[in-house]
């Protein structure tokens, strides 16, 4: 079943809106990253391979733990928040064997420990798998199909707490997105990267369900190349305009007075609002400022690490010469060239208007502004 | 005889440099880009095949007016100077098959038509294939070898000149480039692109000769990769330290104080000063005003458009959706999805530190000083 239509595929988000959210306002999002089909006992999860992006829409049914990991492993699903989800739902795909063990829940804390080795530094995975195997280890039964039962109720209550945390995020920056004729992103911090509508999406996608009309100029991102791969094609599939550009046009656009916001996402914020994310977003920052431009960042409140003063003191990660010099199938730089590849930049809060979180907007970006912001339920 | 040696390719442009360089120095080229082999009568053009870089160093020998054509038209040959030359000597090609006819220099005309068609835009291959040809028209004699001789002599005059000009512009920058440990350059305006070594590049060679040690980082330049398919590889093949980047990477390149200063060149410069350049440029200025690192252009004279008053009279082209969404050889966006890819920008004169040309440097960047210099001979 790999190729699927787009509509079977939609969901809303409304019935899953936590608290945090004022309404009952429903927003679908493009694509359905993932989704579990069928019972506990008997279904699967089914995934989006996002490495077939963007020439081929191809789903993955994974039918056992291994199918899951190896899923992650390969990068088919990807963001921190979507591997949360889909390690949660792994958790249920692991427990459909242990059933007949002498002592299933033994079983399932070791695939609890497996599937979070696919991807050993992804916090959120390890954080959704544990919750997961705890509800099992509280669930008082005699009957392990209740346990399996139990286990598929909290891997959905992650999923739909993360897409809620997407529309609440949606909801704070969807009036600014309103009052834009074109909007600048950077990579992806998009539906693919959540089990929602996006961080840095989520505004879009509410605005256009509202029935703003805006243009999105969407960075390729390289070297990896997300924004042109995942975000404009996630963009496309919603019927919001999306045009793809170098990271290297971004000034011009500004110049050409084409986009009067810039929105990305962000990997880490620290205490003072200095805001980690894909290399490019300082230097979209900087031009933002030279040309009056405000530029906001949009993350959930787990992306901030308080324990950390300032930007500087996030470390950043250098990435291999092959995907500057050979990224795209072909070589395009000479052979033994050297190369400087830093993952990620820091872009300092002085030039961050605000940052849209689903606790409400901060601004301006201050440590008092945080914590006041945060500390909201 | 496609590949060769680089020394055995190794000039110096010593005795070429005309008057306005104050000394003898002589500085080669990391690579022959093209060269004239053998007699006026019997030779012929020998081309470095810029499409194979930076995978294979392949040369062209261009034995007919076609050959010529073809290698300027499919960009074998790039750059404005070095289409020149190139014209230049498919001229002394052209007139190998015409030396029996009974009016050779009637043929001679019509090649020079046939060579400016190969590309109808390239003003310097029309204003040199023109002057070898009115110099065939000024030789006074009944043997048409000593025509096509006078031809050879002035293609290799029109050769030397653009390679005096570009050591004129690097004795210039070298005192800028040797106090610097590190330099950041965009695109390429190196010797690729002249019959010299290069105007960005200039100072950088220079410096490297009189033995001052930097790393020049080199923007990748989407989206046809100049930098790092043309510009790392010429300084690599001159024992430059070079390292390729992604554009996005230039601001962290800043931040980190790994440049000084930022030098590019320039496809046209107004009467004020803004100068137009490969897409990315702006962008580059701005981030390097952020961080107060200079930014300067390297031109010769013939650069300057004294007629527009301002940047804003630079038409700017638009290029195809192709180079963005499947520049590598493969789809890396949405099909059908939109793009905006202007092929150059303008960076205003309050961002240009100083411009560096063969007549001197220009600084503070002001129509005045323009005029000033400009005007030495």
């Amino acid at each position: 079943m790999p190729f699927l239509a787009f509509s079977l595929w939609r969901r809303t988000i409304s019935a899953n809106v936590p608290a945090m959210s004022d309404n009952r306002e429903t927003v679908s999002p493009p694509v359905a990253v993932m989704e579990w089909v069928g019972q506990a006992a008997t279904g699967h999860l089914r995934l989006l391979d996002q490495t077939q992006l963007p020439a081929q829409t191809v789903y993955i049914d994974c039918r056992d733990a291994e199918a899951v990991w190896q899923a992650i492993r390969r990068l088919s699903v990807r963001g921190a928040p979507a591997l949360g989800v889909a390690g949660a739902y792994g958790m249920v795909v692991a427990s459909q064997s242990v059933s007949s063990a002498a002592d299933p829940l033994a079983d399932v804390a070791a695939a609890a420990e497996y599937l979070c080795g696919s991807r050993p530094t992804a916090v959120n995975l390890a954080w959704a798998v544990r919750r997961v195997l705890r509800r099992a280890r509280q669930t008082i039964s005699n009957v392990f199909d209740d346990v399996r039962d139990a286990m598929l109720d909290e891997a959905r209550i992650i999923h739909a707490e993360d897409a809620g945390m997407c529309l609440a995020i949606g909801q704070h920056a969807a009036p600014l997105i309103a009052n834009c004729t074109g909007v600048l992103t950077h990579c992806n911090a998009g539906a693919l990267a959540t089990a929602g509508i996006g961080t840095a999406t989520a505004g879009m996608y509410v605005a256009h369900a509202r029935g703003a009309e805006f243009t999105v100029y969407c960075d390729e991102t390289r070297p990896l190349l997300q924004g042109s791969r995942l975000t404009a094609w996630e963009l496309m599939h919603s019927g919001i305009d999306a045009v793809v550009i170098t990271d290297s046009m971004a000034a011009q656009v500004m110049k050409d007075r084409a986009v009067q916001m810039v929105i990305t996402g962000a990997d880490r914020i620290a205490a003072n609002g200095d805001a980690a994310n894909k290399i490019g977003t300082y230097g979209l920052a900087i031009s933002a400022a030279h040309h009056g431009i405000p530029f906001y960042v949009a993350a959930p409140y787990s992306t901030f690490d308080l324990s950390l003063d300032s930007g500087s003191g996030i470390p950043i990660e250098q990435r291999g010469a092959e995907e500057i010099t050979a990224g795209f199938g072909r070589r395009t730089a000479p052979k033994g060239v050297k190369t400087y590849s830093p993952a990620f930049d820091v872009t300092p809060a002085e030039l961050i208007r605000a940052i849209i979180t689903d606790r409400g907007i901060i601004e301006p970006v201050t440590a008092e502004n945080i914590c006041e912001v945060l500390s909201r339920s």
